[in-house]
């Protein structure tokens, strides 16, 4: 194979009709593959079964303090639950709230509450008259960007670079427009690239001076330990960082167990300032009376420690790992030489991202679901689900079995390779 | 016993000193009890026990349709619970949407979404700069209230009477004030009186010529199938009774199995029009992937129906009934005669209403706070805690044992005496 833009017409021609030849053996094979979504494995699953099983009796339901954590109260979670993600986190439980299955819900609560009532006591709501606008790192996570579309809120696409966002613009944006109350990041492994943000893009991020008083970062630590190596990235703590600084109050990190234990019957945790918490638990206490208890408790007893999940993601580390080199090494193989396509090669997280030449990416979405796989669907990685250059593809290798990643992998390349051939080509998109 | 409006004042003097003593005995017992909140007694909770365990295997955790419900997924609940929920309300599965552990949740979500999105398509958001008023039948609970009061919404107290609001109030302040946007009610054992609604009442509510087009019922329907005896109330299907009216769209049910399984680990629900549903979910799609469908399928498989559930509520009954009893036969007994109080006798539900003498009911409740009781905060059952004639008092005598709360309701009766005596005789409240 040699590298397309190096090819003349009758070689790429040649080419073309054998890849289409490829292209339609695979249509004839009528896959039906789901590539769309962060979704664990059920062999992932599994690894957790037996965390239903640790609650049995009435005496299994108390919490260490003795409350019966089958009744009502404890808002903010119950203490052992607390100290777990405190130390998963590395924070102190006091800057934490451990909520539902949903950290998205959380996230979404969060920004809501700030537009009713205000990041604080002090400032007003967000939402009094003036716009908003939330700083959006691109490619990001789209549901992220759908909170934002929901509610009305502006986005402004900041770009990502291997170290994270682009910090000049975040830093140049913030401090000139009081307008920008957030900005979203996945700081670890993140959504849909696996980039971690570099010490010095934390620490500027903890240095912030944004013109809004009330600018809050929404540290969405979604793959916190979901390491795919034993040595995996390491990212600053933010909170720990902003700590006792003026910025104390300016970052709410989320996190759960969704990708650890069960997606659908997790637990959810929000951190912040002690400030920032007891703020939080002041609205969240009209909201609801606490949230599931034995769930937490279910986790506490399962993990027994911090530890115990360290072990626990070496054991989804193993499944998935196979499925991302799968993919990474048929792109090494297959399109490395070719020179139509980049990618990441994440450490952790749940994606790949994939870019095309410019203009290909839809049409090597359409290709795909033509041949029976769905990815997700191009540009949901940015806001408004605009690709600027129509490029980006998310990869989500998680979900199929290693077999299933191989045989729409063998697709994807194959299809990557045909729209850039009808680029160069000049040849119109069959229908 | 006599009759206290009837003794002079010498005799008044006399029972003084006597139920001045008995306080001062059962202060010196030293009593620790609370009969502040509806919360489920201990050996309520073991009755759901085994509820626990029904979910072990991998395969118990499939849904009917094959789902895996520990995965992600599944926006409006599994069919299977859908089902059991609309049995249990006698609605479509169409109609609703199985939610999380906290109807108070999906309520305040519901008020949040109606403020920040319109509680349609068609009209705007409720809070584009006009102010908002609840109608709020009083006493209620006060946790709807607080709602209210947490989001700025004006609350506009409406008398109880024994077959539930004043209708000519309801239906005199919503056809004249389009800033009336919703009202509170708790249709079947109202809390705190334990009142149903009459069919006339519910008839009227199906009825109601509102001036908002945007006029919400919410229906909290905590208490359905939370009878104290084998005949309990009935109470008109409201949601049924609109369907394919011009108000069909003006109803939200809510429900929970908070007081049928765990109160910290239930299952709740929201009814309303297909129109009204399909709208919500499409707003609860940026909010989360879905509710905790694993517990979901605990409840299915627990109860197996509603039959199941209608089965188990009978011993929730057996536990709580002769606590009800206790209360209510010691009011008979001790108060009764004197014409210093009056009572509700609910046949379900959570709480006993007492009203005292008017500009008794603070004096009470410090009297028992100071023999080691806790009762509901006085005032908590109207809008902005204000009793205007500090009369009523709240008694949930659930969580203790029966024993306890023959002890407490004994204080009680004594408190309640002692505080009328004090005004009859014009006696300042001691410190």
């Amino acid at each position: 194979m040699a590298d397309y833009r190096e090819l003349e017409r009758g070689a790429l021609e040649e080419e073309y009709s054998s890849v289409l030849s490829d292209y339609n053996r695979h249509k004839a094979a009528n896959l039906s593959l789901d590539m769309s979504r962060g979704k664990p494995d059920r062999c992932q699953l599994d690894l957790s079964q037996a965390m239903l099983g640790v609650i049995d009796s009435p005496a299994d339901c108390l919490s260490e303090t003795g409350l019966d954590c089958r009744n009502y109260g404890l808002l903010d979670g119950i203490p052992e639950a607390k100290r777990l993600f405190a130390d998963l986190l590395d924070l102190q439980p006091e800057e934490l709230i451990v909520c539902g299955n949903s950290s998205l819900n959380i996230m979404y609560d969060t920004v809501v509450r700030c537009m009713l009532y205000g990041s604080d006591r002090e400032t007003g709501p967000w939402g009094m008259g003036e716009k908003i606008r939330f700083l959006c790192p691109a490619p990001g996570y789209d549901r992220h960007f759908a909170i934002c579309e929901s509610l009305g809120i502006e986005m402004i696409p900041v770009a990502m670079t291997p170290t994270g966002p682009d910090m000049d613009e975040v830093e140049r944006l913030t401090a000139s427009d009081p307008a920008i109350k957030g900005i979203w990041c996945v700081p670890k492994y993140s959504n849909p690239e696996g980039v971690t943000y570099s010490d010095e893009t934390v620490r500027r991020f903890a240095a912030l001076k944004p013109a809004a008083s009330d600018f809050r970062i929404f540290w969405d630590n979604a793959y916190i330990v979901h390491d795919l190596y034993d040595e995996g990235d390491r990212l600053l703590n933010l909170p720990a960082l902003v700590r006792g600084t003026p910025n104390e109050d300016m970052v709410y990190e989320f996190a759960s167990t969704s990708k650890i234990t069960f997606p659908g019957s997790g637990v959810s945790v929000i951190a912040s300032s002690r400030k920032n918490i007891e703020y939080i638990k002041s609205i969240m206490t009209v909201q609801t009376i606490g949230c599931d208890k034995l769930n937490m408790l279910r986790h506490v007893k399962f993990f027994g420690g911090v530890e115990g999940i360290y072990r626990h993601m070496k054991r989804h580390a193993a499944i998935i790992r196979p499925k991302f080199e799968a993919v990474l090494s048929a792109f090494d193989r297959e399109l490395a030489p070719l020179g139509v396509a980049s990618w990441t090669k994440p450490r952790g997280g749940y994606f790949i991202s994939l870019n095309t030449l410019p203009g290909c990416a839809r049409r090597v979405y359409d290709l795909m679901k033509e041949a029976g796989v769905t990815m997700t669907a191009v540009g949901a990685a940015f806001p408004y689900g605009r690709d600027p250059l129509d490029s980006n593809l998310r990869i989500a290798p998680t979900y199929p079995s290693l077999e299933e990643v191989k045989a729409a992998t063998e697709v994807l390349v194959t299809a990557v390779k045909l729209a850039s051939l009808e680029q160069y080509l000049g040849r119109p998109a069959r229908a």
